[in-house]
């Protein structure tokens, strides 16, 4: 039977503020839960499973968690869930530290300023991990990359990235790699080729890339419109920029 | 005062099925519902408006609505509003006439194989119209286009696409347009280069464009991939191969 603070403990990672406290973050269901483990990337304080899951898994799997696997309910799983629909598992990891690497590990790098929707993050960090960029450095207000909508939707790929919350515009000004803009009003991006090294500026949903970051950016890109759109979404947005500057 | 009978039918346009049964569609918000009145797309029925919004526009603008134009108080417009905060205006359209203009009129046009989530959806649909694709294809299961989550994340955007709800197999085998089919294990797109006609396959979010289409199409077409995420979403993977093949 898990405890009222137990209960407590774990609906509050729900909040950023509380998972920035604590240091640990959520993942649920059949699939994501076994595939953060797997990966190993985070380390895991707790797993909640319900007998259905226990059944499905390994024996060997199971006595390698140690106490750290606590059999719960159905009823149990669904207060301590923040799934519509409650899914078998729910496991507490820890957060990586944060550190200070503020090296390029790589030629080609993202910078989101301010991208507030979890989901538009979620879908960049898998768009990143499909391209093979590992670096994501983020303005302070985008969204929490530990947010349970990011976390469910990037699956493994989250524990691949690392992401950097860091002052973008202090960070900006001491990089040597250029950086390059996307904004609506910039140079086609079909004429920047193949791009050898760089860190690509993906701006706020509602008002793009902020002015201090377009000053200091090497230049503009601009996906080419034929239509009459408004706007892209930002996720797709980074999907065609980072596809058509690497092939 | 709305009656009751005008509460329940707007609150009944949030299911497909009395959209069909009604041939109407609802709209909210201060954006969207002028830019669908601009735009003359959709012939309106009604305007729900609070006096903050009526406030705001044009005294003739207002004259020309006539009786279709209706001054509700705020909490009507929360009982008849499907968003989370109602927004100064509701609008019920109507749906314009599917037909079945089998016709491309273009050169590049979309088949949506039962994508289902409303939200990519509308992002398909947004993505067309940028790179001004008018013509979309869409299987029986694919999202409702009127969908209240689509016709807000699509703006104006829906009013200019052609799409059409099909039986996609007997469809397909009636063109004389090649289709191209996005899947993980075909060529890869660069090699496709700028296309002169084709139809583009994007399939379900979670089983990929079903076999009796790969059957029937010309060419499988794989966005590259360095890194290890599993998959792209099915959005944006549309917005990278349309890029791809127009630029």
């Amino acid at each position: 039977m898990l405890s009222k603070a137990t209960v407590k403990y774990i609906q509050s990672l729900q909040h950023k503020k509380f998972r920035d406290i604590e240091g640990c973050f959520i993942a649920e269901g059949p699939k994501l839960v076994p595939e953060l483990l797997a990966a190993g990337d985070f380390a895991c304080k707790n797993i909640y499973a319900t007998p259905e899951w226990m059944l499905q898994q390994d024996e060997t799997f199971l006595q390698n968690q140690g106490e750290k696997l606590i059999e719960i309910k159905d009823f149990e799983l669904e207060k301590i869930s923040g799934l519509t629909h409650a899914n078998q598992v729910l496991a507490v990891f820890a957060k990586k530290e944060a550190g200070m690497s503020s090296t390029l590990h790589q030629k080609i790098s993202l910078l989101l300023d301010d991208i507030q929707d979890p989901g538009n993050l979620g879908t960049i960090i898998r768009i990143a991990d499909w391209f093979g960029i590992t670096n994501i450095f983020c303005s302070a207000h985008c969204a929490d990359m530990y947010n349970p909508k990011v976390v469910q939707s990037t699956m493994a790929s989250l524990g691949r990235m690392h992401i950097h919350y860091c002052d973008v515009d202090a960070w900006a000004k001491a990089q040597t790699v250029p950086l390059y803009a996307a904004t609506l009003h910039g140079a086609p991006l079909q004429e920047f080729g193949h791009l050898q090294e760089g860190i690509i500026v993906i701006g706020n949903e509602s008002h793009g890339v902020r002015s201090s970051l377009l000053e200091v950016s090497k230049a503009q890109l601009t996906i080419p419109r034929q239509g009459e759109a408004e706007s892209l979404n930002a996720a797709v947005a980074t999907g065609i920029i980072l596809y058509s500057l690497k092939f």
